[in-house]
């Protein structure tokens, strides 16, 4: 495998995600379904709903015999029958003048073709009743197969499961389904400094795992399967078995640590030692993040991500969160939410490379917009990161932004839970 | 309980949610407290880092060292120790003119305040190195405790947490942690019609139940745990009896079914027989969802819905998902992110009530930004749901809107999923 340093653009990255392929299927209950992404095209096995159903309280009828009544002159129907919830009415056929008690939901009787609502009828006698405004055919009522027709396309493959989702396939008795396995993605810590997170009191030079813990909840998020190797010393031979065992039992194995010169070319000659893996990038025209290796092992990648935990979170974002989600059966792409707002004073940036600056987004007073701030801080600091909403991206032709330019900023995924709602502009 | 029914609108609704208070904290492991709200404040125990480190390869140097020395004057220094990552330098100390190698994260010596990187630099003989440009104090470093002093407030009570916050407390060595309990959300169906989502054939009459497994979704999408307690036939006693063992064990007893005139009722005498329950909503100025009841016992709450199921998903979205937030220790919002576009056509609505219509969003050409067009379909279909991106709310004073008007759209939580991303206007 040669070794070079050519920095390739983000776009240039995302384009070498083609020459990976989705994972295989599995079938899982629909109850576990949710935010799975189906791997077929589900079609509709039968109807939905089965049968003709009324929409109100009311009485079946057949529309023409309610024409031109009125307050004043009401259409008097025989009241031939009451349609009970769960029993069928398809023994029940209306003649020309009845009419059948009917509930919401409750299914319709052979040609009655409309439900005249309770409120515009009255009890005339026992066995009929009074109509005071006329319905056209099909008024309150469902047909069957009115939301799905059998054989029709209900859900695309490729889709993420909504809980509307759910709802559908409950109705057509669709009771488990192909979506793509999830990617697991294996992380190797190096370090030789590292001791696990949870060292009460580490020893004087030893600092704790920062990256493991962080790693796992954004492979989780992004719907990968995390496992955790643990931290590895930097032991070259110990280090090449380790990943070869973990990246058999992986889709994606990730290194994080080795964010020294001496460590990335550490990190990239044991991804160069694994079997078959083929060096697809050594370096990205980005900042922060420049000295990511990505490899590819026939469907599986080998990701040396940046030491620095700010670097390899943004990392994550952009490169290692669109592999996870080409693997499972979506586009390789980001899939971070976009949002528009100004930028309160100016931004440095240097042309030639993409720059991806943390921001914080508040709410401008009077309604005018989204104003974006940008949280300065070394790269080896977690704290801007923890106060940041987003990533701003400023393009590698721009040399900088001035104050109150217009700006898209990437949302962090679980942002819309911190309280942080404004109406995007 | 006195029975009445007097429309409320959605914000005197959401207010009544303040007699509401979070759920008991427990303790998690860090692992799993991903999307988990925090029920204390966490200050740090330590400083972060705990000392002060490179955060470049290269040579710590006391800073006045450096002053003055170029390309063509460098300064020469004495080359005393190598710091070796995972050992501390605590009992090195440089004299003037001394300088230690050092690689990024390595700690460094005592009385050294900045580091020169590699590249500024040049081996002279085997102790000592000649430096090319000077450094100010604090180059290139770390200080101890830049990120978070101790007893410096982390993370606040009520934030939901990140794969940052978990990097954060990994440093900190907190490996476990108080969050709010999750609610626990039961769930009765009711409907004589009904049959289990996994039945094969249903008998003539019968259909599916779709509304067991959609709400299960939308609970655990709004951070609560589904407890689904089935199908409940429309009997009385049984319902009473199912219902108050199932809010015993519950936060919160939802009903779905039930959306005619004779089973609103019903619902609302079963919810009035349960012990302790207080009416505090009987139908919502709304639609769809208008038969909304909400009732409160102590501090659980019993909730009827809708049987339509695009009802019973719009009610959920805005009254459901807002009280497992508030009980999950959020604020009693929808908490679903809006966007801005413009109507594509016109859609009507009535004054009095606020109306909430299914639409579905398109990027328009040129970036003029969103289209929102209506998805109309009636309330006991669920196709629509299925197609739509989110809801438009039209305010009750609001008699419709006309095409091209600019609107805010609250987009379904799983959204950002489905590849629809655009940069939102």
């Amino acid at each position: 495998m040669k070794n070079f340093f050519n920095l390739k653009s983000s776009s240039e990255v995302l384009a070498l995600y083609e020459q990976f392929v989705p994972l295989a299927a599995e079938n899982i209950d629909l109850i576990s379904a949710r935010g799975r992404i189906l791997a077929k095209d589900i079609f509709s096995p039968e109807q939905l709903p089965p049968f003709f159903r009324s929409t109100m309280d009311g009485f079946a009828v057949r529309a023409r015999d309610t024409f031109g009544c009125s307050e004043s002159e009401p259409a008097l129907m025989e009241m031939i029958h009451e349609v009970k919830m769960g029993h069928t009415s398809r023994d029940i056929t209306l003649g020309p003048g009845q009419a059948a008690r009917i509930w919401t939901g409750g299914e319709l009787p052979q040609k009655a073709d409309a439900v005249v609502m309770l409120e515009y009828t009255r009890d005339f006698d026992e066995n009929s009743i009074a109509i005071y405004r006329p319905v056209v055919p099909g008024e309150n009522v469902i047909t069957a197969g009115e939301d799905y027709q059998k054989g029709e396309l209900v859900l695309p493959r490729g889709r993420i499961l909504r809980p509307q989702d759910m709802g559908v396939l409950s109705g057509l008795g669709i009771s488990s389904l192909p979506v793509y396995q999830r990617p697991k993605v294996a992380v190797i810590s190096t370090g030789d400094e590292l001791v696990p997170a949870d060292t009460p009191a580490p020893a004087p030079g030893k600092i704790r795992d920062i990256n493991s813990t962080t790693l796992a909840a954004l492979i989780a998020e992004a719907g990968g399967i995390p496992i955790l190797c643990g931290i590895c010393n930097d032991d070259f031979d110990a280090l090449v078995d380790r990943s070869s065992k973990a990246i058999d039992q992986a889709d994606i194995l990730v290194f994080s640590g080795g964010s020294s010169v001496g460590m990335r070319d550490f990190t990239l000659k044991v991804i160069e030692s694994i079997t078959d893996a083929q060096l697809l990038v050594h370096g990205i025209a980005i900042r922060p993040g420049k000295p990511t290796i990505i490899a590819r092992q026939h469907n599986k990648a080998l990701i040396g991500l940046p030491g620095h935990v700010t670097s390899a979170i943004v990392i994550f974002y952009l490169f290692v969160r669109p592999l996870i989600r080409k693997l499972s059966g979506l586009c390789a792409s980001h899939g971070l939410r976009m949002v528009r707002g100004r930028t309160t004073q100016p931004i440095a940036s240097v042309s030639g490379r993409e720059d991806y600056v943390r921001v914080q987004l508040t709410m401008a007073r009077g309604d005018t917009g989204l104003e974006v701030a940008p949280l300065y801080g070394r790269s080896g600091l977690i704290a801007p990161l923890v106060d940041a909403h987003g990533l701003l991206p400023i393009g590698r032709d721009t040399e900088g932004l001035d104050k109150g330019s217009v700006v898209d900023v990437l949302l962090f995924p679980d942002e819309h839970h911190t309280g942080f709602n404004p109406s995007l502009m």
